[in-house]
């Protein structure tokens, strides 16, 4: 595809061009340098995007952004071009699990029952048809907070058969009560994505008149065509309005209200970008850092030991609850910083001498656990409790099975953890990235 | 104290004064009816106090608003005067528990150590002496993570002590980790109260440059010192600016960051007002309804029942991990709407026939319960779980406590769990109370 004519005249007065290596400063101020990739389709049309050193990759505004060339790169230095089908629309496979966005309400019982049929589903927004050629497949229908580790796995290996059978990128339908667990699993699960993985899910389903279901899988398969992004993402409602859907890291999201369309939140990360509809086309924004996709195939890296509990720390939290419920290992979500009460310390002693895996992370979502800080946090490192970083909870939890299915011995485990491996954590974090309310702005 | 300029033009212009009630519409819109109240030391001075049918007082900027005498009320019918000290400034008791704000860094071990006298902590603000006259007294010394019902019960005595040895208003300084358990359970044990009890904490301690510890305590000072709330209430860093605190009502407050100073918001409500340094002066505007200060004395009621769990569930949730941790109650706090996985049912049953009290908060901690929706909410109200409204988790864990020692009946504890009793449940949410990232905005 040729570049936007803004995105043209920048890179033609630097005398720059596809695959040269350029320093863009953008208009807030951030300095990206990387190489240029080609322009996709529902990419915006004043962004250009660029491979960064780390293999990430991010879309630059040009309004106000200056380019210099750093360096011409001959052709036969540049990555292979994109596989994707150029002489129709790209191919996205929907594949249907469950939840309110595959569901309809049945007016004389009032309960909400799930679609059956997977031309239902695809019907119901016909618009998609400009957008994608679909392939629909319905691997389950269950409410997501039914979902087991199994069923994650069972997922994963539907999203490579996508893959393998050629697709550019891969929608899943999801309920949004555990999107949170299903998007983290999958995103330690896949390996060299060839293109997007977008869960996405609806709080209202689609026969009422403020549903986000078609908005929202309009959107969500407009990343999964449009883009080459690598990795597993989160596309839902990004504000109250029906003008945009916020692109939210596979770990780095979580749903923050029972009942509104802009429930989920990137926290301790901002989105990756956002899917504006401009006269009722999608158009994709990607704004941060984000994972190129590879060339494939697919490589699913599955296994999990469920023997992992996750305990929320509470005033009356004694340490026989604690030693009633860990098998292999938990997730302690603890307060502030990274702490529980003193009196659970001789729990903690004995979890440490039975050789289990102890993470902490913190029931305040938002921020770095730090155990240097105080004595109690100090006290628990040294009873072998691991700092989850600025991991969400749930991310944790789901890594932490990751991990003890991974590892052969505990140091293995604590080293394998505390290893970024799918953005779910990071040396800093972005202020911006810290939900506030109106009032306090 | 005589009214301020703009307030005195306003209630003139309508031939209302003190004791009389009117009808005032605000810039904003909203319309208030109510009588007009005193002006109180530290109050913005373009703010008139009405006190509400409801028996709420609520603070109108007058700025822009229109005001209509409605029925002249006689002297004899109006309540009696504030009992604030005239000729001086008010009494304020300050009691402290332990925590950052009553710390300082050991700057050789880089441990941090608690502060050993009250005069330590009332030197370290010396501003202090202007907003009021100070008590202090050191009720214990500890991290918050390990305060017990115990605890929160010798404070709430504590509190009754100071108000009957005629303070107008209690501070009680305290660690940032549990704050809103203490917030919530003196909320549910302090009644008819003579003054404001206000809680506050401080992120970061008084010696380091960024330190919230000294404008925390100021503000919570002059909350203390110049309103007449008759409620139990959390004021922290509003912004990340030093210019402003917010006034949290003590059951809708949450910690939600590990470090930042503005980490406390309100959750589901709106805060009851703020706190505006002004030429380095605090000026303290209570925007919403709040309960208005009784005459006294308080009555403490603080029978708990700490056989009460907290369970937040998870994919690898299973029976026996609830099983094993329920003693008399147990929080679940679920999914989305409020849900837990179907195979958890067996355990609900178990739970119901043998009389437990078994409530339903959300781990999404914004928006409201709705067990109506799906049949895993109906099937679990069938089985006998109770849903916790738009409560936070923690507040529904405290107050399931305080009921069970309460009620001698389950159909009484479920009757009592959803009366509103502290603020901590409302039947509308305003949409404006669910913090957002700037980015969606």
């Amino acid at each position: 595809m040729d570049y936007p004519e803004a995105v043209a005249r920048l890179l033609q007065e630097a005398g720059a061009g596809l695959g040269d290596e350029v320093e863009v400063r953008a208009a807030d101020g951030r300095v990206w340098k990387g190489l240029v990739m080609e322009h996709h389709a529902f990419s915006a049309p004043h962004v250009l995007t660029l491979k960064l050193s780390s293999g990430y990759n991010v879309g630059v505004a040009v309004e106000g952004a200056s380019l210099r060339l750093a360096r011409k790169v001959p052709a036969r230095e540049r990555a292979p071009k994109s596989t994707a089908a150029r002489d129709g629309l790209p191919v996205v496979s929907i594949l249907a699990t469950g939840g309110t966005i595959a569901s309809y309400v049945d007016y004389r019982t009032g309960a909400v029952h799930p679609v059956t049929s997977p031309e239902e589903l695809a019907s119901a927004v016909p618009e998609l048809a400009h957008t994608a050629s679909l392939r629909t497949r319905i691997v389950f229908s269950m409410f997501s907070e039914d979902l087991q580790p199994e069923h994650w796995q069972r997922i994963a290996r539907e999203v490579k058969a996508e893959f393998d059978a050629g697709a550019h990128g891969v929608v899943v339908t999801h309920g949004t009560d555990t999107m949170q667990f299903t998007a983290a699993a999958l995103s330690f699960f896949l390996h060299d994505l060839p293109g997007p993985v977008v869960l996405v899910g609806a709080q209202r389903s689609s026969d009422r008149p403020s549903s986000d279901a078609s908005m929202n899988l309009h959107a969500a398969v407009a990343v999964a065509a449009g883009t080459r992004l690598g990795e597993v993402v989160v596309v839902m409602h990004g504000d109250t309005s029906d003008a945009s859907c916020l692109i939210h890291r596979g770990t780095r999201v979580r749903k923050m209200h029972t009942s509104r369309r802009d429930a989920f939140q990137s926290l301790n990360a901002l989105p990756l970008g956002r899917v504006d509809f401009e006269a009722n086309r999608p158009v994709v924004r990607l704004t941060e850092p984000h994972r190129h996709a590879g060339k494939g195939p697919v490589r699913v890296d599955d296994a999990m030991n469920e023997r992992v509990a996750m305990i929320q720390s509470y005033p009356g939290l004694w340490p026989d609850h604690i030693e009633s419920v860990v098998l292999d290992g938990v997730v302690l979500v603890g307060t502030g910083l990274g702490h529980v009460a003193e009196r659970t310390f001789p729990a903690m002693e004995k979890l440490q001498r039975e050789g289990k895996f102890v993470v902490m992370a913190s029931q305040c979502l938002s921020g770095r656990v730090n155990m240097n800080v105080y004595s109690t946090g100090r006290d628990l490192q040294r009873l072998g409790v691991i700092p989850a970083e600025d991991m969400l909870p749930e991310v944790a939890y789901v890594k932490a099975m990751w991990v003890l299915a991974h590892a052969k011995t505990r140091d293995e485990a604590r080293r394998l953890f505390l290893t970024p491996m799918a953005g779910e954590m990071d040396e800093r974090t972005d202020v911006e990235a810290f939900p506030r309310p109106e009032v306090a702005q």
